[in-house]
């Protein structure tokens, strides 16, 4: 479970990835791998959530880094680079570095 | 306080603008106005999480609803058109609906 709080010191990666709809699932399962059995364990790693569209055209992870710093030492593992590669090869990544600016809640009981 | 888990019943908007670095602030203080005095009152809005990127191009609305439908409803309603039409006076919008496919989190105390 990732919970999003403007307070938390941290950095969040959304990186949004374009697909064709008949390659929706074959990037999912790649970046599942990569995450389960690479990303999760970096240092500095705190949480990860992998959404789909339902339009099938785009794959968004969103992910949570203790810093910049941790996630670019990643990235730049030579163990990464057949994982990002699988997925490049599948879509297009368009990359993103974020802080919460604000979070907001329903105050109505919509559950 | 947002939380994504893939057992929640609801749909994840993740909609991305695209600003000149000069606009995000402008832009931020759009969304922030359009959320807290609409869209946050509105039937089936859970929760949302605003986002900036740290190079000042881009700004995230990470958003949960009980269902399309409601989103929709939300979008539709007369008094949304103003902030719409504030915020892609000020920026180029793209706009996906997603499902939660996993979640990951740290093996490690990286706190």
């Amino acid at each position: 479970m990732t919970t999003i709080s403007k307070d938390a010191k941290l950095v969040t990666l959304i990186n949004v990835f374009t697909v064709e709809p008949a390659n929706q699932q074959q990037l999912i399962d790649s970046l599942v791998r990569a995450t389960e059995t690479s990303v999760r364990h970096a240092q500095g790693f705190i949480s990860a959530a992998l959404h789909r569209s339902l339009d099938g055209t785009k794959v968004v992870m969103y992910a949570q880094w203790r810093s910049i710093e941790d996630y670019q030492r990643m990235r730049e593992a030579p163990h990464s680079a057949p994982f990002l590669q699988e997925a490049l090869a599948l879509a297009t990544f368009q990359p993103g570095m974020y802080q919460v600016v604000e979070t907001f809640v329903s105050d109505c009981d919509n559950t």
